[in-house]
């Protein structure tokens, strides 16, 4: 990622240096610098040379991975540093290590950022989405580069912004990497009940999410799964897609979401529901002893075997994804802000949404809806209570629910599509149960409770009560 | 709780000196330890003569708030203690917080113990479900005492027992306190369903769970709330519960369950589910506004108002409720070994199961079916699979199906009990969509995967493929 990323800098015409503890991957880099039009990238051996030879102040960018490998990198290259100059980390870290750097950073009189880029390789290499956050004045030291370097959206600019102080930058990605769990969920879900239910082939499956890829759906995960269904497998007969084990490894950024929503009391079940499911996938040993177990039981026997209308579950199938995916990018988005409340960050929900229309993972279609959602009101609570958003769930709940209770009475699974939709009917819900949990806990632990009609806070002694009027 | 549970030991027989620093409290329990019976309880107004006063090796149990309060208790008495005395700490504390103070003391000669204790003040008074981790030593010095004063269960005995080393009497407690969300919310689900779809009255509710706690759900959570439906309203007419504010306060059990689970890799969605849902109803205000634009869009409307057959729903409901509560101690019990490996307690999960028979807050009959699953295997990989509940779970699978399916076509959100099913339909799923989420890492991250027919891992230019195919 770090030599696609130098390459692109390169490629706009920003003389770069580069540096590498292994020699040979900046001999490397230097390489393809010159195959790709001899671009002003230079490599270097030591660290020394390499901090020598950028122009002051420095910027330098540091791909590495999270932890402990940043700040051996920091220490290695600040050795060479002087006032004013920048180190910013690319990486996918955890907030407050960003925000302890910056100011063991700043002691020194230097400037740091926490930037999360997102795009994988090929957004790297092409243009990605960049969430940089922390010094101000290290942001507008390189903002003209960034600039470039995104990916550029027309209509929109480019993806990136000053994301706002500390290590929102990294907080912002962690979310967005949460948010790319649910969206992966919620296609491998419709993936499932085409497939499992509506009996579609890879082919089909292939049809339907071209065309899905051309409506509301537009998306580059959308885009990738059409193409996935139309690869075969290079080892054997059929399809690739249907040899690729079904056990899904993840790497801490979707952990570190469903955390801090816990922490900050925002409900996301969505994205714990992808987590969860990532969980599940490892259990592959123990998910077929539970099969054997359950099928002897007869549990797939009593299933119905429902005949569908593949075209109307299709049709179905297309508006419980996009229902659910509001679901989840209102709580991804309730999280951000949250977060950025208790930090004081002020942050730019729509602003967000913009620089995550190209480049990123998550980029789609849809993000510009949630950027006029919040243009229309940039306090909006939830954007399930949009004009635009909240009218495209009424249209399409009936369908979502068709899909949901299909799924429920086939025996197949859709943790992310049923927790939106729980969390929509809960959201949109004036009065729920939760009058019985809070009568329960003051009943056994003198919680107390509020009343609906007079204000205040009451106990009642439930115990004597019920006794009294047993006797 | 501290009284209540001094006035129990005094009680048992044995002596007790307490110690508070409002000495109103003191003179109050000395004074309760009168009337009842002029039990042995000795006050003290200040900690010097209040230490002195006890045997060696002394034992003192600490009742006060979690965090800094604990610090600065210990702070206090360790001035007068003397080597191999003991303090425990019976709140609900962090786990890493007792096993910091267990270190700090150990170096004083000192002996220490994070023991959770469950059952409120009523359980407190007349035995709890208590749950010591830390010093095996300590634990034996105070043994004959808890012996005495936790619950006792006939067949079964008293609900203590040395739970492991470390903070794993905290870890434990915790653990039982998200379950206890769990039950709380999959309780509050069948309310829900039962009074929004099928019109029951509250004392039809009532007769409901007097009858579900003669049966399997048997519980004390079941038979408080077949309870509170049978108050009446005190300053108006009807019902207490219906004039309860819908918001649900919380503690921060539940948010650290829901956390460990995720560090630990182990799907807990019933307990997030039941956290979400606190979560939720303290949105009360945004929900108010939300239910009128979305019924203003006719989602009421369309809302099927299914007719049906009051005594097939409740026998549902009960099956539901069953099954999905299932789900949910599986999930807690793994979220406990998982734990006790990475930490090396060696922790029985039978006798936990045992010791939650009586005393604590999520006590029920059920418990013995799972203390009898882990005598049966102590190694079983998850709860469904053990043949007694795999049983259970086939022959309710059909009701807790059309639950959940009446619920999400009615608008009535089930997020327990259909994450709960969900859980389920995973878990006992060879072949998950999870295939299609690793072919998307592996086109877009080149993360691997591995396949279902041949060993190793590989990667695939999934992207060139497709675009050649395309050519």
């Amino acid at each position: 990622m770090g030599q696609n990323l130098a390459l692109n800098i390169a490629e706009k015409g920003f003389p770069i240096s580069v540096y590498n503890r292994t020699t040979s991957k900046v001999d490397e880099t230097v390489e393809r610098a010159k195959k790709e039009g001899n671009l002003p990238l230079y490599g270097f051996h030591d660290p020394e040379s390499f901090v020598n030879s950028i122009q002051k102040p420095r910027v330098i960018i540091m791909l590495v991975k999270a932890g402990a490998p940043v700040d051996a990198t920091i220490k290695t290259l600040s050795d060479y540093l002087e006032k004013g100059d920048c180190i910013i980390d690319g990486g996918n870290e955890w907030y407050e290590n960003t925000e302890r750097r910056e100011k063991a950073m700043e002691e020194k009189g230097l400037l740091y950022l926490g930037m999360g880029v997102s795009g994988g390789e090929e957004g790297a290499r092409n243009g990605p989405s960049m969430m940089p956050g922390g010094s101000y004045e290290a942001y507008k030291n390189i903002e003209d580069i960034l600039l470039k370097v995104a990916a550029q959206v027309p209509d929109s600019g480019p993806c990136v912004t000053y994301i706002g102080k500390g290590g929102s930058g990294n907080f912002v990605k962690m979310v967005h990497n949460g948010i790319e769990y649910g969206d992966m969920q919620l296609i491998a879900e419709a993936y499932d009940v085409l497939k499992s239910v509506g009996k579609l082939s890879n082919e089909e499956l292939k049809d339907v999410f071209t065309e899905w890829n051309k409506g509301e759906l537009l998306s580059f995960l959308v885009e990738i799964t059409a193409d996935i269904f139309g690869i075969k497998d290079d080892k054997g007969e059929g399809h690739l897609v249907d040899k690729v084990l079904d056990k899904t490894g993840m790497k801490g950024t979707g952990k570190w979401t469903v955390q801090q929503a816990a922490d900050l009391s925002i409900a996301a079940p969505t994205i714990a529901a992808s987590l969860d499911s990532r969980f599940l996938s490892g259990l592959k040993e123990e998910r077929v002893i539970a099969a054997k177990v359950f099928n002897a039981g007869g549990v797939e026997d009593s299933l119905s075997n429902q005949v569908v209308d593949k075209k109307k579950l299709i049709d179905d199938v297309r508006q419980a994804l996009y229902a659910s995916k509001i679901c989840s990018y209102a709580q991804g988005m309730n999280l951000i802000r949250a977060k950025s409340e208790e930090k004081g960050w002020d942050l730019k929900l729509g602003e967000l949404a913009r620089i995550w229309k190209g480049g990123c993972i998550i980029r789609a279609i849809f993000l510009d809806r949630i950027k006029k959602a919040y243009d229309r009101d940039a306090n909006l609570a939830n954007l399930l209570i949009d004009p635009e958003f909240s009218k495209e769930m009424i249209e399409r709940q009936s369908a979502w629910r068709r899909v949901v209770c299909l799924a429920v009475s086939s025996g197949i699974s859709t943790p992310g599509m049923s927790s939106s939709l729980a969390y929509f009917d809960s959201y949109r819900r004036d009065r729920l149960p939760a009058n019985l949990v809070q009568a329960q806990r003051d009943y056994f632990g003198a919680h107390t409770y509020e009343r609906v009609d007079i204000p205040g806070s009451y106990h009642t002694e439930w115990f004597k009560l019920a006794k009294h009027s047993k006797i």
